[in-house]
This record gives C-alpha cells, structure tokens and sequence, in this order.
C-alpha cells in the first residue's frame, strides 16, 4: 500500500510517501518512495521535493493554504518527472496525519471519520497553535483525494497516554485537572515509541523488556522515560514549553517568573508566552542563535562564552532528566540519543553523559565520535551498566505503519 | 554570649535565645535557654513560651505588630517568672535574625547597619512577602534592644551562592537575568548548610568532602545538591513556588499553565500566584489537608484515593531530585532527609527510597522506623553504595553561631 504520510505545522508541510503492509511491517521492508517539505505556505513557499534516488527538486511559488501545498505535492507525485510510481490518485491508498493534540480521548492512531475530526477540534484548546494546522491538512487531504481514500490520525500525545496520575498530575488543585484536564500530557510521541520500537528490534527483546530513557533532541527536545515499553514519565508537559532545554523554548522555569515578568516589564501574558516559546531557549541564553550547530561553531571558532553557557545549560538540563528517570524508572538498560542533534552532535552526547560515570555510564569516545548522518549505534564503552545508543528517529515510518493498521482493522476508536 | 536569634514572618515570630561564643561553638557546647513562639500578630495572638526545662507558658493576647510581639518575649525573657537567666537587656548581647533573600548581594551572614539594611530593602522586589517582616524584625530589635547591641542577618539564599550559572540560570533571554537578576536563588540555605556541617563532623570530614543530597521536607520542601561543602544546586529557583512537591506550594509546573488559567478561569495574575502558594501541593491535590500527618492518617484509615495520590506525587518528585543530582554531581555519597517529614516520617522516606535500589540506596525497614522525634541515624543498610540519614536540622544554632563570628570579627560586609 502506497501511504500518503502528511505533517502540517503552521506554515509548514511535511511529507512521505511510504510503500508498506502487514509482510512489509513484519519483515522491515517498507519502501520510501519520497520525502519532501514546503516552507512558508501562505506567501511565496519554498518546495523540496525528493524522490528516492532522484536528485532534490526545488522551487519557490505562491502557496497561500495547506490546500494548496498539497495539491502541490500531488501534482508532482503524479507528474512523470517526478518519477515516482504514483501514476493516479487511485494509487495512493491511504493519508497518514500527524496530529499534535489527542487529549486524553485518543490514546492510539485511529481512522479519522466526522466524530474523529470533532474529537480533534475539541482539543484545538489544549494546542491552539498546532491541531488547527493538522485539521486543515485533513480536509485538504479530504478534499484533494476524495472521501473513499481513508485517513488516519497518528497523536503525538498518544504513546503517553500510559502516564500513571502520579506521574501526570501536577501539584495543583486536583479539580482543575477534572475541570479543563490540565496535566502533563507529552509530546515527540511517535518518536520515543519508534525509539522503544527499533531498540526492542536492534537487542532481539520483547516489549515488556525495554527500559529505557529516549532523548529526542531536535528543535524541540524531550526526554521520555520508558519503562516495560511503555512511556511512564516524559519532559515536556501540558505544553511543549517544559522540560529541557530547546532551540527557542525555556523548558523548566520558575513559573512565578511569569507574573515578576508581567509586572516588570509591563509585558501582556501572550508576550510572556511568546518569549518562551520563540526567544528563550539556546537563542535566549546564547543572544545568537537557537541553531546548536552554530553555537557548537561559536563555542570552537570564537570562545564566545554565552555559546558556551547555553550548550553547558542544554546539556546539565539533559543529564538531570537523565538521573531524575533513572530514580524513577528503579534503574534502566540504556539511553538512546535521537533527533537532529542527538544523532549528528557527538560533541553534544558526550557532554550530556559527562558525570554519568558514577551512575554507570562511560562513552566511548572513538564510538561516540563516529556516529552521525542517520548511523545507528552503540557509543558506551562494553563494560557500562548503563548503555548509550544513538537510534536515527522515523516518525513517519511508525505513522505509515499506524495507517496500514487502522485501515486493514478498520478500526475507529472514540 | 546569648544571643536572640529572630525569625520573623509576615504575621509570626519564633525566637530562641542561646548561649554561644567561639570556644562553645569549637566544642559544639552550645547551650539553648528559650525558644518560642508567636502567632497570628496583628490580631489576639497566641504565645508560646518555653525556658530549656521548664513547661511551656501559653497566653493570648492582642500584638498589634512585630514590635509589641519582641516587647512582649523580651519582658518574658527578663521577668523571674521565665526562669531564663536573663535579667536585663544588656545580658542579651546580640540578635540574629533570618532574612529570607539576600539577592546576589549577600552572600554570607553580616553585621546589620544602614546600608546592610538598604540592601535588604533593595531584595524586597525578590521576596515581597518575607523580607518586609525581617524588617520590621530588625527594626522592633533596634527600637527596644538600642543601637549599642550588634544585629546580624543571615540569610536563606547566601548558602546556595555558590551555585554556577549554568545551575542557576534560566532558559530565558539572559538580558533578562543581567536586568533584573531573574535567575535561581533557592531558599532554606541555613538548614542546608547546618546538614551539611552535620554530616560533616558526623563522618569527621574535611568541608570538601561532603558529596550530599540534602532534602529539607516540611512546610515547604526543597532538595539541595551539596557537592565538596558547597550548594551546587537547589530545588525552589527564583522564589520559593519551584521544586517539590510541598504543603500547600505546587512546586515545578508547566509555566504555560499560568496564562491558560488566567484565560479558562478568569483569573487574575496575582490569584493565580497565590492558588499555586496557598491552595496547591499537597493541599492541592488532596482535596483535604497541606498536612503530610493527617494525610498518612486518611490513607491508612480511610483509604482515601486522593491522599495517597499526593503522598505519592510528593515521594515521586523528591525520588526525581535524588536522581537529577547524582547526575549532576556525579555520584554522592549520602541522601539525608531533614526537616518536620524528614526527621518524623519514616513512611515518606521509605516511600522516597523505593525504587533506588538501582542507583544503591538500600533501606533498612527497622533502622528506618526506629528513627523520629528528633534523633539522628543512618537509615539504610551497612552495605548501601548511597547511604541515607536523618539529621534534624537547626537553623537557629547556624543563626546564632554566625552572629558571634560576624560581632566578633566586626565584619560588615557591603
């Protein structure tokens, strides 16, 4: 089956096209078709469209919705030159959504139908900058391809959802959890779950027997406890502003700083939020760049001393998540490294295991040292209780998957 | 010499009056005389008075501020009645008192004079609740007692200046921390650093072997990871609200609850503020109580599901701290667990304890149970790689000590 995976963020369009099916799941044999993104949907966009092994194809035009953006990536899948063997709309079988929000009413990927739609609205509250984007890409997807081509909802919040309370609430009073579900919901779902999955894969184990602590460090970054395969605990919260550290979101703060900040700098509430969200982070810390990439260069080239303060934040805060699961989880076999800079930035993954030595784990530089550009591997020395990998994420693959499933089984959870 | 050690809140006094100079604190032959305390000033207030082996003496009656409330122990202190052998105002030879925040400016106890008390005014921004009453402390002091008798403040942030700045800076834009010193202060200095010289001569080590995670768990609670004698790290940050779970504070929340309350709820900043410091925590998430006591009594009476919720969410956070530090120091040596749970709930400590077997903290279930009401022991097992302890901790006895060393050396420190 030829799965249509689509990630729509504001102005932004993700997608795959990925050819799987129950034998291909079962035997890793999934195909990726094409991969390509669109920036700035709403003014002049920037498309690059990539066929597997094709050359990129860019170009810039005026894409003013995700509607447009799609019919964009359909037409040039469609196209001869693009040579990809999607020759009709009949030949992709099924969508494949991201979708940021689930609540706590989804706690798996379901076939979208009206009442799915509805339940994905009912959470835009929860996450008003992301879920409307991804409802806009589903009826765009709706009406592109028609009602017969069955779409799927893959939550990033989902594969959190096995949360205790204990670990969910917080410590404020109980009814407001009642009242508007404020709790600890997590995001990067999808991503820790692909980790659990492919870690389970690589060491021949059963579910029940992957324990381990997954850092996705990317633009956003969280860190996820999982415990018998399961999330038991993770970093970001009822937001993906808690936590650690980010390119340009605070992570874990005071929350009394808000109101200081409201009255000291005479600033609205939705200018605090913004500035936690778009200025802090790496870019807040460092006055430079949210880009670790360019604060690693800085650091090397310049000696600048708050790019150097702001990698040293980002990765104490990284290490304290990483003994904070270790307490919680009574121990863990491994902690894998995923997301652009968990599996390009040795130099990053080394500092955040600097002072793990006590707790058992020792990188092994020269292993450390080689792995990046997608490589999966071990970077602890042999003899470290606790292990460290680094595991290139495929979201999209598990959304792919997701799909195949929710459509073979023809199942509509509510 | 005896000292008046003051610790003035916003509507109470708790004063002890010790006897101290350089030769009794080298032989740790402190002696107390008096201890009480004074609620609800302002009001019909209720004293509570005690001379070292006698009965407590209880009276109400009205105190209109802080000033009558110090007259009203000082004519106590000085009556026959009291059996304190203090006889006049000039056998009480200097006052130290608690000052909640010293900003960066104050980084160890100092002798009192204008400009101290300036700079105490300056840090009112910081902690708009405590520090007003310190000062109005001080003043009274100054009022009844005359110039012509030394006053010393201590302060609960000065311990935790040792903290670096990539413990105690934010993921915010660093102008904001250079403007208007918005960065983690941490609180309960005193009683950290009064563990720490416990543990110390306890194990008769040198200062800069004390590699420990001290939890002070009372009213309110905060973890501090002292590494070679020195705070490297605290858990309330900015004000006292961050960290663990406590009595009635929430400690560590999503800040972007903040504006989303004010939104849902239609509140205002500063109800929020004060939902999140008098009706959250324990109190919060119970429904019932912000008393660790009465919640153990409702979870083993009445199985009630919500107590035991927050006695296992506060367990949960400080197993979390105790993680997040040994990451951070890179392995300690002890956990030690002070303050009103810490040195009477052997069911909290347990509870905390569980599940750190891994990280090799082993509890011993009899040793554990053995201890309360103010003794002082190790509470794990022989074998244990991270031992744990209950030390009652004295912050008056530091107050006292430090108020001797400032009048003796005459320091003032600006």
């Amino acid at each position: 089956m030829n799965i249509l995976v689509l990630n729509c963020g504001s102005s932004t369009l993700k997608f795959q096209v990925l050819d799987t099916d129950p034998e291909k799941i079962r035997t890793d044999g999934d195909v990726l078709k094409a991969i390509g993104l669109v920036e700035r949907i709403g003014s002049q966009a920037l498309c690059k469209f990539t066929a597997t092994g094709q050359p990129p194809v860019k170009q810039a035009l005026a894409l003013r919705d995700h509607r447009a953006a799609i019919d964009e990536v359909l037409r040039w899948l469609l196209s001869d030159a693009s040579q990809v063997d999607i020759h009709s709309l009949a030949d992709l079988h099924a969508v494949g959504h991201r979708v940021v929000h689930g609540g706590e009413r989804f706690q798996s990927s379901v076939l979208i139908d009206e009442t799915v739609l509805e339940g994905i609205d009912d959470c835009i509250d929860l996450a008003p900058l992301h879920n409307p984007a991804n409802l806009k890409g589903i009826r765009a997807a709706t009406d592109l391809l028609g009602k017969g081509v069955p779409q799927v909802a893959v939550f990033d919040t989902a594969f959190h959802a096995t949360m205790p309370e204990v670990a969910y609430l917080y410590g404020i009073p109980y009814q407001l959890y009642r009242r508007y579900k404020i709790r600890r919901y997590g995001f990067h779902g999808t991503s820790h779950r692909y980790i659990a999955y492919r870690y389970r894969t690589l060491h021949n184990l059963r579910k029940e027997q992957v324990n381990i602590i997954s850092l996705h460090l990317g633009n956003g970054c969280s860190a996820c406890a999982i415990s018998a395969g399961q999330s038991l605990d993770t970093s970001m919260g009822f937001t993906p502003v808690e936590g650690l550290l980010m390119g340009t979101r605070s992570g874990d703060l005071d929350p009394s700083i808000i109101p200081f900040l409201c009255e000291t700098e005479g600033l609205q509430l939705a200018e605090v939020e913004t500035m936690l969200s778009k200025r802090s982070g790496l870019l807040g810390l460092s006055g430079l760049t949210g880009d670790m990439r360019e604060l690693l260069d800085e650091e090397r080239e310049n000696q600048d001393r708050r790019a150097r303060l702001a990698i040293d934040v980002f990765c104490l805060r990284a290490r304290k998540y990483i003994g904070a699961y270790l307490a919680e989880m009574g121990g863990a076999e491994a902690v894998v490294f995923t997301g652009g800079i968990g599996e390009n930035s040795p130099a990053v993954r080394l500092r955040i295991c600097q002072g793990l030595e006590w707790l058992g784990l020792e990188v092994d530089p020269a292993a450390n040292e080689a792995l990046a550009g997608g490589a999966t591997g071990t970077i602890s020395r042999a003899s470290a209780r606790l292990k460290a990998l680094v595991i290139p994420t495929n979201e999209e693959l598990l959304i792919a998957r997701d799909t195949v499933r929710c459509v073979e089984a023809g199942l509509t959870r509510r």
